[in-house]
């Protein structure tokens, strides 16, 4: 078995919004955020985008392009709002590895490419206390 | 005016739970957690904890103690989950009187104890894209 995976640094959070510019400007107004990076990812019917303060923290928009994809049911039941947590750990194979084999309940067997090229696996909310967890591999992929 | 505050390193998550050992146990099962703090809050009628994972990454349990308070509220009417995000910036104080001269909606006009010696205030979701958003002061109370 590998070490039990910590939970490493938050690398963001996640919040479902229907219009990206809109709650861009929308936070911008409490804290001034910088995007970093910005794509369509066809595979979850999502455009999403990292914003970042300057000094750490960032938070990542999603909003629905796919009208029956989860992010717009979730949009459509809950409205906007938080959506997921990500803590960086050193290898996201290893850590869903090593937490399937601990009986939690993992989303991703193993890690995939996630926004901006970071390579993140899912743990699902029933295994985290009702909150669904992300995985990003520290050190990979674009800068946020 | 002071600089705009931007947004630090994500302190902690906050998760509303209504077993704070049970809760601990379940999310080790996933994650091994060390509880740094734990306390009754008389003020906000919760008993609440702060835990890390020894890699950085914090979750801070909330339980409700008085069942007319707005934990037990948000406890009956969500069920346990996520509750709110918390970024560390310099100075609270300056951030929250800076937040509303910009118009943002503060909860808290200056800081207050949190969990723990934090220096804390909170932002109301109105002003963060639906997230209830904790303004922890840096380097300053218990090490969670």
């Amino acid at each position: 078995m590998t070490p039990l995976p910590g939970l490493g640094p938050i690398h963001h959070v996640g919040y479902v919004v229907a219009d990206l510019d809109a709650a861009v400007a929308e936070m911008s107004r409490a804290f001034p955020l910088t995007v970093g990076v910005r794509e369509v990812m066809e595979a979850q019917g999502v455009e999403a985008l990292l914003a970042d303060g300057g000094s750490g923290g960032a938070v990542e928009l999603i909003r629905p392009l796919d009208p029956d994809g989860a992010i717009a049911r979730f949009l459509a039941t809950r409205g906007p709002g938080f959506h997921h947590v990500a803590f960086e750990v050193p290898d996201v194979d290893a850590a869903l590895a090593d937490l399937a084999a601990r009986g939690a309940e993992v989303i991703d067997t193993a890690g995939r490419r996630g926004l901006g090229g970071h390579v993140v696996g899912f743990v699902h909310p029933r295994s985290t206390l009702g909150v669904l967890t992300e995985l990003v591999q520290a050190g990979h992929g674009a800068a946020g």
